[in-house]
């Protein structure tokens, strides 16, 4: 099996070599692509450099295309990719809501990636973090009710939101003012609460994905949710304080039970050690943290929680190299003949 | 009139010097006290130099203090300043719970204050900035439930807070990792859900103050608020996402037109100019910034909004200066004799 990644020397991109460098999948080749810019330099993967090519225009001779080039890109070429015989996952929003296309988290509903016609969406990075703790108690107890606010960090914008940060933090303690290109405003010690753009009914985009995506990977159209997305300060991982009302009530020692036994979710919620979720520690982590898990006080029976996840990794990369390893390990993708032997994670 | 500050050297002391500096409150003397460490020093005042003397044990010579040392200090310190004849505004969580102490924001229940034993408390930052926003809203449309997510500031552990944090984030920008002395973690590029001492209940005292002092400056013991407090790494300005279900309807445009009214309220809120609410301008600011206000998606004719305050000014210094404006305007305060001018706002 050839795998592709279009738009290698992003900073989903670097992530993707990354994951896949650790990952179980099996294949016998790796192509990379990037614009013209960045075409002509050399990535390592696994020992060797290779080198990223320019993204053509048209077909990629790969089985699977991992496509994290933005939504203009995928939009534009990725039904060239499909009738080229390649299955896409695609990170851009460009498909997330069409009816054809599966947005899959392996973790929920990792059986919708089965019925694809050619393109597999990833989910928003916000909502990725998001589902993967909510969902066994949506599943256990019946979310009803979701109250999200986020806490995300430069990452989401890329390398050069991180970039951004660092570089004007930098002028901010030298004295000089800050500046903002990638942002709407400055970032160093301030927040934004403006990501993506504004929609008509005074919501960004950032918080409707999370209402829309969620709705679809839960297969819950019913579910009522609200959010508030601001962007802050801190380098990669997303946090997000989550209040849920539910249909059957729970107490937070059987949601700490039931979350310590769900995949891609690490319990860290012991107060009196100070330990609950934060960027410092989630950050480079596969693993979404939730903690400060309690009773609600508006909504009886309702759970209160806060959760921190890499915002590359399983808000982004991880998940979409996860789609693929479901994929083969329900042989509805091509493995590599013969088998290679693969760096256990 | 004598005015005495007890903290006059901490971050809240220093605003209540520059606060009552513009002040319209008339008095004939300031007296500035600290703890050993810092008496001797100087501090300027209205083109004169004011030295800061050592705290007594007992009474002090004035007939109003403004405290801002700390819990301890006030509880230790405050029967015998009332007993000396002081009226006590009291900046620590010490008395707020207290039956006989109105616990005061002059936009909301400004009348409490007439009815003070001797002691008035000053709310805690998160809640005075999040009660001035809300307050009207409650007033015409009932608030039923408000889940409330905050975004606060370092200052809110005074100046060793704030310069924990830029001290931090050099050490952080140079490559060496980051130390925590002030916060129960490392602050730069990292946020922390963990402010004040938990309890049994899961929550922080801080998640609980909001709870508490919210439903007695209200006067509203129905009111079901749930809080998750977190510390993000910014200078001064607090920040909290509310969702607020009402007992009666209201829409956006009612809200914006109500708090255009407010007093203590600027309505920021032109997302098409990228106008809202950020810690960035609202610093320094007398107004708590409002923003983001938009049709709740979970609330039907609930309301979503945005704030951003001063954590030391409306949270701390500003509405304890109010507090004196208000007492001494209704005739509940000795005026200066004879009346001085004043440097207006």
């Amino acid at each position: 099996m050839k795998i592709a990644i279009v738009g290698a020397t992003g900073a989903v991109g670097h992530e993707l070599l990354q994951v896949l460098e650790r990952s179980s999948l099996r294949f016998d080749e790796l192509q990379l692509y990037a614009s013209p810019r960045s075409a002509g330099s050399t990535l390592p993967f696994r020992g060797q450099d290779l080198t990223v090519q320019v993204t053509p225009e048209g077909a990629i001779p790969a089985d699977l295309i991992l496509a994290s080039a933005g939504g203009s890109v995928s939009k534009a070429l990725a039904p060239a990719w499909v009738a080229g015989g390649a299955l896409v996952i695609d990170n851009s929003s460009a498909f997330r809501y069409d009816e054809g296309v599966p947005l899959v988290i392996p973790e929920v509903n990792g059986e919708a990636a089965l019925s694809h016609q050619g393109i597999i969406a990833n989910p928003n990075c916000t909502t990725a973090i998001l589902a993967v703790a909510v969902w066994p108690l949506h599943r256990a107890f019946g979310v009803r009710r979701m109250i999200v606010s986020t806490y995300q960090a430069t990452s989401g914008a890329g390398a050069k939101g991180m970039q951004e940060l660092e570089e004007q933090t930098r002028r901010v303690l030298n004295g000089e003012p800050a500046q903002a290109e990638v942002f709407a405003h400055p970032i160093p010690f301030n927040l934004i609460p403006h990501i993506d753009s504004f929609q008509d009914n005074g919501y960004t985009k950032e918080e409707m994905k999370v209402v829309w995506e969620t709705r679809k990977i839960f297969g819950d159209e019913r579910l009522q949710i609200s959010c508030t997305a601001v962007r802050i300060p801190t380098m990669r991982a997303h946090s997000e304080a989550i209040t849920l009302e539910l249909e059957r009530p729970a107490t937070p020692e059987q949601a700490r039970e039931l979350l310590g036994q769900a995949p891609g979710v690490k319990v860290v919620d012991d107060p009196q050690a100070k330990r609950y979720p934060m960027p410092l520690n989630a950050s480079g982590e596969y693993d979404v943290e939730v903690g400060r898990i309690r009773q609600s006080l508006v909504f009886e029976g309702g759970l209160d929680l806060f959760v921190s996840g890499d915002q590359l990794l399983k808000g982004a990369a991880l998940n979409a190299v996860q789609i693929a390893e479901y994929l083969q390990q329900h042989g509805a993708l091509k493995a590599a003949e013969p088998a290679r032997t693969t760096v256990p994670r």
